[in-house]
């Protein structure tokens, strides 16, 4: 691949497990990592353009997941955890140590996707995990320093790789967005 | 076409003229009517589901595009003209007596769309005007009432229509609104 996406795709995407049904996040921490029970596979999983997303060093996607919330359980190190902006939509709760986020998690119940906590699945132990199926937000890279004139090659790259392109969420997500703002009102 | 998507491409989409450099904007009115003059060719012509543009009756999208500010001239009725929200990005200016907008405009100089009017080029007396190629805000007409259940039928059409169908803006452009965010940190 000439360009770096992120590592968990760019030596070829793996495929899902059926075997799979949740495992353990563990934070970069070499001692006394922070770790997270996630008890199912995840869903919509994607890349992430935005620019509060974690992402690994050198990655220009970040790559997320949402899990029911009563499935996330942190099983070692919560006194490590705090969280990036308490003012955020999505509470990021992420390790002071190593700077990785756990999970991120919506306190607003009358969100959208109030239920769902937030995770990056390339820090499961295990393999077998819901491979990622688009990438969201894309235009917002230009915002963490991309050039747009390199946008058409990632938007390229990031198809052939089979990967949706959108510069918000997918029209799934979407569509549950407008209902909930149709239904708020 | 089995859902009225809009008067200007439900009977077919009308292609561009190389002789068309502007024309006239004619709100609804049987007397008296409200007459715009936009003196260039149109840009980024798109269906916009979003819940603020004006649209006709019936239309599930409103049709709108961009021409650069200093070309649009109120050349008649301009008494007979207000401002939808004066508080909104865009400035719709719109006639009093039929509900028309004739013409969106943006005051704050640090947007990226400064300086680019937004006009419904239905309105326009004559023909020749770039034709639409995508439709951007889809999944917000169900903010406006359409059934979740119905998006896929709708979306699909589009397509089949040549227009590239987007929950937010095309691509090109959010690159702009990307790259002015990055330039205003």
């Amino acid at each position: 691949m000439a360009i770096a996406i992120h590592p968990a795709v760019d030596g070829g995407i793996k495929p899902v497990s059926a075997k799979f049904s949740g495992g353990t996040l563990e934070c970069a921490c070499n001692n006394n990592a922070v770790t997270v029970s996630v008890a199912s596979q995840i869903a919509h999983n994607h890349l992430c353009g935005c620019t509060q997303c974690w992402k690994p060093e050198n990655a220009l996607f970040s790559l997320v997941a949402v899990v029911s919330r009563d499935k996330v359980n942190v099983t070692h190190g919560n006194n490590k955890l705090s969280i990036v902006n308490t003012d955020a939509i999505i509470q990021r709760h992420y390790c002071k140590e190593c700077g990785v986020h756990m999970y991120g998690r919506i306190e607003n119940k009358s969100h959208a996707f109030y239920g769902l906590d937030f995770i990056h699945p390339e820090l499961f132990k295990e393999e077998g995990w819901a491979p990622p199926k688009f990438a969201a937000f894309v235009s917002s890279i230009i915002e963490a320093g991309t050039a747009p004139e390199d946008m058409s090659e990632i938007r390229a790259q990031l198809k052939s790789m089979g990967l949706q392109v959108y510069d918000c969420l997918s029209p799934e997500l979407m569509d549950i967005i407008a209902l909930n703002a149709a239904q708020s009102k």
